[in-house]
């Protein structure tokens, strides 16, 4: 029996900030992150896979903002869609590429994700997740003033819009993706976190514009789809504690409370590591079994237990 | 036991070209699709759903262009991706709402659809689609020559990119699709006739830029879905003989061979009634029982025997 396991890419498996952007280079990263998916998925582990998308909604928005004289920008919430349209295709598309070329055929399918937050959650009183372009101080105010926008002063590098990051708290259609998953396809699912909806006082589903964390949804995903393993892959090898000071000290393995205690003293960078050691707990805490955090080239050795970072109940 | 259907929605359900295009109109359009195909539900039908892509992807095509300076234009294939994930998006948002309004739960998702068409398709030695914004005589020669496209004078209006549109022969997630459909989901799938890939001299699959119709798709995804009925909405409420010249006559009722001659006879425009009838006679060709073409509205009327055009093997 395949062990179940759910993959967490990060958006620079995809696309590097580095990069130009074109569809070529997306598709030529795309196509070394499936090659390494598909190591595991011979290694003997049933996957489902999500995805950031900060680089891609990044340029959506771009997009609109510079057209937007002769055509209506398009809202965070449908960018995010349409972020998942561009990256599920090509990671679908590769996946059954790499499957071929390794001489397997299985289903793979991306499923459109919309991700409950509550309406309520405190993100939406005080955002905090910068997007999309830079912004002059008089264009800021601008926006402010025409569209009801939060922007703020970024680090000193210029004006950015900031939108909420709330928590998740179920997918739409998480009865799809588990009944797919479960009877054998790669799902592709959750991509940069889902497209965020909320129920309004009507009781109705509505969009909103907001960024959900994608490794707090991986999380989730992780234990609807009942994985045993969540496979978080990132830029670096290893966590590390005192990341970036001296004494800076990589983790091989670190049990539940040991994460608690290194998270409470700060050594997880908020925006980085913090949020992956954070829903490395909580999928644990819901049952899971083993979490690994290492870069997609150290996938297949991290799951022998001879790289990366693993974090287990105890 | 329910009926399966298969919904083939016209892009101006949606969408209408006079429109701005703003998300709000779209999302207002939608709304009234969902609140019509409920009803279709409620009268016992199983459904999925498809789509046309035609203004969603003009509008994106467009705003890479306006951008293109900036940020490097994204490919047809990738556009019809991303209009896949935002058309998906709200239609899958909407229907859930329209559901819950009529007292009913169902999962409802949207499969991001890679649809197979033949390297060899003669469309891609003569391509006869237009797509995207219009150009000067000069701008079309510089886009042949830097881009390679066929860039043809459209109808005197301005010079127009010309792609292929092949005939769709599969989908490459067509297990995943026929799985989840009869298994209770309502399934969007195959927008804007789905993302084109043709598999290509190493045996791997490629997307091409090219546009298939959506109704030769939904001929397809209706055989797949084993669906009993095939409706086909578009804007008017019945097919017509003679459409638009002297001694016009709507169609009620017409089998399969006279659908053939009439076919034959010239009397459905290709690039609108045409298509629709050719797949029809596809679909019940392979099985299927009634194809009905009509409008949104008139949609549970027709079902009923009491409006639209219906088309029957005998």
């Amino acid at each position: 029996m395949p062990r179940n396991m759910l993959v967490s890419l990060g958006g620079n498996a995809i696309l590097k900030y580095t990069e130009e952007g074109t569809a070529q280079e997306q598709f030529e990263n795309v196509e070394t992150t499936s090659r390494h998916i598909v190591e595991l998925i011979e290694e003997g582990y049933h996957v489902a896979i999500t995805h950031g998308n900060g680089p891609q909604v990044g340029d959506i928005l771009l997009v609109y903002e510079l057209a937007r004289k002769t055509l209506p920008p398009m809202p965070l919430d449908v960018c995010g869609a349409q972020s998942q349209g561009m990256i599920g295709y090509m990671l679908q598309l590769s996946l059954k590429n790499m499957l071929k070329a390794a001489g397997m055929a299985r289903p793979v399918v991306t499923l459109l994700t919309q991700t409950l937050v509550h309406q309520d959650d405190p993100e939406f009183k005080m955002p905090t997740k910068p997007v999309g372009p830079f912004y002059t101080a008089m264009e800021a105010s601008k926006l402010h003033e025409k569209r009801g926008w939060t922007v703020v002063n970024d680090s000193g590098r210029g004006y950015r819009r900031v939108v909420p990051s709330p928590l998740p708290v179920g997918f739409v259609e998480e009865k799809s993706i588990k009944t797919l998953f479960l009877e054998g396809t790669i799902v592709i699912a959750s991509g940069g976190g889902g497209i965020p909806v909320i129920i309004n006082e009507e009781g109705m589903l509505q969009g909103v514009e907001a960024v959900i964390d994608k490794d707090h949804a991986a999380a989730y995903l992780a234990s609807l789809i009942e994985a045993e393993i969540l496979l978080i892959l990132t830029d670096v090898e290893k966590a590390a504690l005192n990341y970036g000071k001296p004494g800076q000290r990589d983790i091989d393995h670190i049990t539940v409370s040991e994460a608690e205690h290194y998270l409470q003293e700060g050594h997880f960078p908020p925006g980085n590591m913090g949020p992956k050691v954070e829903s490395a707990l909580t999928f644990l805490e819901k049952g899971g079994e083993k979490v690994i955090i290492t870069s997609l080239e150290h996938a297949v050795d991290a799951l022998k237990g001879n790289a990366g970072t693993t974090i287990t109940k105890a």
